[in-house]
């Protein structure tokens, strides 16, 4: 275990629903809540568990919406009450973070904040370890610093960093400059990207000084930054606070940090990444899930779920038990089945990105209640 | 409708679970209970809404085990007591039929039986009573008379009759002779047969008087005769009746009629046959209930299932819902769901024939609870 470090506080927003894993994923059961690699622990916790080495654990702060409060108090025990942020309704990524940067930086002006998705699963604990720390030295510079993911295939469900020159960085020697940002690429594109080597994937992980962060927030989206500051300056005074979050919180600008930080920073120089040569993924759908949970093996049948009473024959794809019904799956290959007490998910591999379309759909047809 | 046919008796034998519609069709509610056509109703009703004006409803008699007798005689309230021939323990047909043939004969000698199963679909109410008449006016003359199904396709799922020549029957202008039983065939045998015309599927209807067709049994299968005829005397006195069914039934030879009765029947001239020219489906297996609701087009899902909430997108085949829950389908062809309350089933038409198999896997796993 490595010695936490001084001047570090990890951030974690836990706020995605994860759509595109219904019914798994609801409203009421994040994807962050769930266990999905069989580990006995969810994604939360195995965040969580991974942090706190770095940062300590009392320098960890949660943010994360009303309604999933109490479930995030139950996985994490030792979440002290100053470290929990409560969005009022989710304003996207800019906005949380942006706000624990902005609560942080007044509690402690020189304070380096890491901001690491609550979702993700991570395989690698001294690698992860090391790109971190290297990210907090880069941070120390004054540059934002992303932790990139060297490709394992062309993907083309991932935003890319285009890597520039190296960063002479005491305490980083892998340290670069990034040259761009890239949207989602065609799979021609990926794979030109996967061949060049000098690309890596958005992994959604920011490390700076919160102030440094603030300061390209104030550049870029100065009336979100305003909202932030008005927010942060009554986060610490109990009374105080609830009449400014009613009146601010509605008026934050809703925009992705991509967009409101890491791309103009990019354009600016002032953006540096450190490659993170663990196992990443951020689990997007069932395919992601299915790969993940099959040892690799495509002609495997994942089944995840702690009581999946599973009979299978000639399949392959995945099984997702949450009840404790019988499930018998014949000669279906790809398949993904997810079951849960009030709907039932039966689709392929191919098609998983699609399951956010079925959402949208239930809540068009006033079929909410499962969502 | 037709006056009903004096000298004919109707009989139902409701006796198998139809373990290839598992996890639908299960011990304690076996095909016949349920309404596979979305009619509204089971097929044990249709087939009794389809017998009783050929012979009145006071002259069905329905086989069963006693499992199901609460069952039938809720789907069937004018069942008369006399007419519910309880089985102790399933014996197979030959013993089924051959029992109803016993006791209706000693009551009535010179009675007609039909025996129809309590499972199959048919549509053609005209066609189907003009069948059983030509088949009562053949089996008056002392044949035993199958109704054969002219094919629609080259099935390896049936029995064929073979048909042979005309027989003169007055009141049965289409009587043939039957030259041969065959047992299911493989596909270059049953596209032979279906080019040929001449040869019927096996519907498992058989006509008869009922001493003709003791006289068959008691040719073929002389224990299984003796076993029906003790069984039968003593059936109509309920003190008597208990004690000689302990000790009968259990040595009941456990034979199909088609073995015990038609084949052998067929040997020596004495079968008989009608084509029915009415659409009939055994719904053997989850490919023939897909085919049956989808309107005849494969590109369909067909939905079973009152309160079935299906969400589908380019999908087709089949889904049979008996939960509330909600199911969605996603890019799925020829897919097979069966979703109950404690059991689920995911296969594809082409493999709907396993199914049974996987009941059988249930079983040895002890995971029986669930059949």
């Amino acid at each position: 275990m490595p010695e936490p470090i001084e001047d570090f506080y990890a951030v974690i927003p836990a706020g995605g629903i994860g759509s595109r894993l219904w019914p798994l994923s609801r409203a009421d059961a994040p994807k962050f809540l769930h266990d999905l690699t069989g580990s006995g622990q969810t994604l939360l916790r195995d965040t969580w568990d991974r942090l706190a080495p770095l940062s300590g654990p009392d320098r960890i702060a949660v943010v994360t919406g009303r309604a999933h409060r109490a479930a995030v108090e139950r996985e994490l025990p030792e979440l002290a009450d100053l470290n929990v942020i409560l969005e009022s309704e989710p304003r996207d990524s800019a906005a949380a973070i942006g706000l624990a940067a902005a609560i942080l930086s007044r509690r402690e002006p020189e304070v380096i904040i890491g901001s690491f998705a609550a979702d993700h699963v991570i395989r690698g604990t001294r690698t992860f370890e090391f790109a971190v720390q290297q990210a907090v030295a880069v941070a120390r510079e004054g540059y934002i610093c992303t932790i990139g993911i060297p490709p394992t295939e062309p993907s083309v469900g991932f935003g890319y960093i285009k890597k520039g020159g190296e960063l002479p960085v005491d305490g980083a020697p892998e340290a670069a400059s990034v040259e761009r940002f890239v949207e989602k690429p065609d799979l021609e594109t990926a794979r030109e990207y996967y061949g060049d080597r000098s690309y890596m994937w958005n992994a959604g992980m920011f490390i700076s000084r919160a102030d440094v962060l603030l300061g390209e927030i104030a550049e870029n989206q100065p009336e979100l930054y305003a909202g932030l500051m008005e927010l942060a300056e009554v986060w610490d005074d109990r009374d105080a606070r609830g009449p400014v979050v009613d009146r601010v919180w509605p008026t934050l600008t809703k925009i992705a940090i991509d967009y409101a930080v890491a791309e103009p920073a990019a354009e600016k120089g002032r953006l540096a990444v450190i490659p993170g040569h663990f196992d990443w993924d951020d689990v997007g759908d069932f395919a992601s899930l299915a790969k993940l949970n099959s040892g690799g093996r495509k002609e495997n049948l994942a089944i995840l779920g702690a009581n999946a009473r599973v009979l299978a024959d000639a399949s392959s794809g995945i099984v997702v038990s949450q009840t404790a019904r019988v499930i018998s799956v014949i000669g279906v290959k790809d398949i993904v089945i997810v079951d849960t007490a009030d709907a039932l998910l039966v689709t392929t591999s191919e098609h998983a990105q699609r399951v956010k379309g079925v959402v949208d759909a239930l809540k068009l047809t006033g079929r909410g209640d499962v969502l």
